[in-house]
């Protein structure tokens, strides 16, 4: 179906992914929000939606988007939650995106924060394991790691692949990520590091896992008509697609293949009368390397099964096409749960305009945003043109 | 701003509101769904918008919209959940229609549920308050019923206001709702027996607060291209409005004025090009005596002060202009949290199809529904026309 009207990213906001002891959700989000309206010529937004999972089950607070909407000093407008767990920015963005292209405003501010930290351990992984079915996989005792080891173990099984090509999925991320100056993890590490890191949920292990971390993120969009009085280098929405999965993975078929990314991904590539083989440059959903390996199978850019081996053979890095997560992904950039989806396509955009301020894709005309919620349950894809 | 296409709700879908002692959320939510579903002839939904403001506190569910989706077996759809506490309902309604009013899909289902029984009272109470400021408020004791109680207070003693006017509401709701087959409390109650009910928040008594209860309702809305061809009885959506007020009520200039009740109505009745004056029937936001009482004021059907003593008088009932809470209201119908503003959307639609089970406003043309988030924090109002 033709979109009734066309959407653009105006400015991008976000802070330092890290432990932020002196602020909460709430002061995040403000920080993130003013950063990305200053970024689009200090034009308001006439509606906000944020992306987040952790407000109830961690900061005992809902009514969430009145909440951030006012400590920003934005109360009055539209403003609301949305909620698909990891994949809750990349919803808000879906959201957002409508509000602008319906007509109901013509400039939104699309934002995702989570406050992870200043939380005892076992608490936010409870929090963290609402993202999967909680009647029929963490009653009995699943964490959301072990269910992605389940996959990973299945995964290099089936498609003969080792725990050193597995390895260069968090080598490159960490590669890429110590050039980002508002990365969590600023150091590189080696296959070996990873391999003798302490095992989480076997074959899992610290170093294949993004870290917990505090972060928010935020994007300005606007109409047509708005965008070209803003910005001299608006980027363009062409193409957006969400897709939900079978919650309970053992009722699907295949578990080494994230349905939800090939639909997303599907319907965003005919929404932007596109090939797969146009994108410049990707940001992906690596939650865990295996998470990552899978991402790249099965947005296309790699047969089943080949996602590590392509790693392996160096592919993926800058010069080739796409390059892959040049901000370091969620191993290494971090994964503020709800904000990650918006981090992302606030990513993109900068290097769509060349600002982006660690590992630059040169020349990039097209990128790819992909986040996803829970083991594939929501997956968003959106792609961007400069 | 015009909007870019028209919007008609075809099809509405409901359980009763009650303790559903064998249902959980997502049997509630697939029972409403597909009651819609067959309301709009077996058209099935492009995309899954669901209004829940507890699954996570009292389910230890995110993820939800994938969830309630693949439950009603609807995965693969697009599909998020929208949080803005007991607002949630008109808020996710606020998001659908802009999927299709924006060409991203052209049937989209707005739905909304909620479990809170089966749950330790004290556990409840506590998610409720979630509504409310957690750091300014909450945190220092006050519940949610508390702070409606402040406000009554305030009102009674600021506009002079009676005990036995401030009852007129609760005796209306249930009167209206002994006749509503889904209603949660079908019985009649009097005066007498409001103002001699235990204290819960004084001045707030049992009877003056809507019960605790299970619920789900879904409407279906779609464009007038794919309406046409479902049903000879589609309710176009012509106005609609959201807006948000500050967090902490102490920061407010006047806590018996629901600022956000004023804008969101204002907007709502500017985008459908109406007076006020033309409603036939309201369905609004009464989860305390007080708050329907503010309702009608800041709606603009009272002048401030005025709510109470005009219902005393025997106004807003069949025959006058416009009729309130024909439903039984939240406190007679129920108030299943994220639920009750698609209940509301439900119930004008039938309302002005002339379906509607209950007490019946006939000839109704225009109505409007107004659902409230916390302490006036979150307000949508939707305008409806058949």
């Amino acid at each position: 179906m033709a979109m009734t009207r066309e959407v653009f990213v105006v400015g991008v906001g976000y802070t330092k992914i890290d432990r932020h002891f002196w602020k909460g959700d709430r002061e995040l989000f403000a920080e993130a929000a003013w950063k990305a309206i200053e970024d689009s010529g200090n034009v308001l937004p006439k509606a906000i939606v944020v992306g987040n999972m952790t407000s109830s089950s961690l900061s005992e607070q809902d009514n969430f988007g009145a909440l951030v909407a006012d400590y920003a000093g934005l109360s009055g407008r539209p403003a609301f939650k949305v909620e698909a767990a990891c994949g809750s920015g990349g919803a808000a963005f879906y959201a957002a995106y409508a509000l602008v292209a319906s007509g109901l405003v013509d400039v939104c501010l699309a934002g995702g924060v989570e406050k992870l930290t200043e939380q005892p351990t076992r608490r936010v992984t409870r929090a963290l394991a609402y993202a999967a079915e909680e009647e029929y996989e963490v009653y009995y005792g699943a964490s959301f790691t072990s269910l992605n080891a389940l996959i990973m173990r299945l995964y290099m099984e089936k498609f003969g692949v080792t725990r050193e090509e597995m390895s260069e999925w968090p080598v490159l991320m960490h590669e890429n990520g110590s050039q980002n100056p508002y990365a969590q993890l600023r150091f590189k590490i080696t296959k070996d590091q990873v391999a003798n890191s302490v095992i989480i949920a076997d074959p899992i292990r610290l170093l294949d896992a993004s870290p917990i971390g505090d972060g928010a993120a935020a994007v300005m969009i606007a109409s047509e008509e708005v965008a070209r009085k803003i910005t001299d280098t608006p980027v363009k929405v062409v193409g957006l697609g969400l897709a939900t999965d079978n919650m309970y993975i053992a009722s699907r078929e295949d578990l080494t293949v994230l349905k939800a990314t090939r639909k997303a991904c599907g319907d965003a590539l005919k929404m932007a009368k596109i090939e797969l083989r146009n994108i410049d440059v990707a940001e992906v959903h690596d939650a865990f390397s295996i998470v990552g390996v899978l991402d790249i199978e099965d947005l296309g850019f790699a047969e089943k099964g080949m996602g590590a081996k392509l790693l392996a053979e160096g592919r993926f890095r800058i010069g080739d096409k796409p390059v892959i997560n040049p901000s370091g992904g969620l191993k290494s950039r971090g994964h503020p749960v709800g904000a990650t989806g918006i981090y992302q396509i606030a990513e993109i955009t900068m290097q769509l305009r060349g600002d982006f301020p660690g590992l630059k894709v040169n020349g990039a005309e097209i990128g790819l945003a992909q986040n996803v919620g829970g083991v594939g349950n929501t997956v968003s894809v959106v792609i961007l043109r400069r």
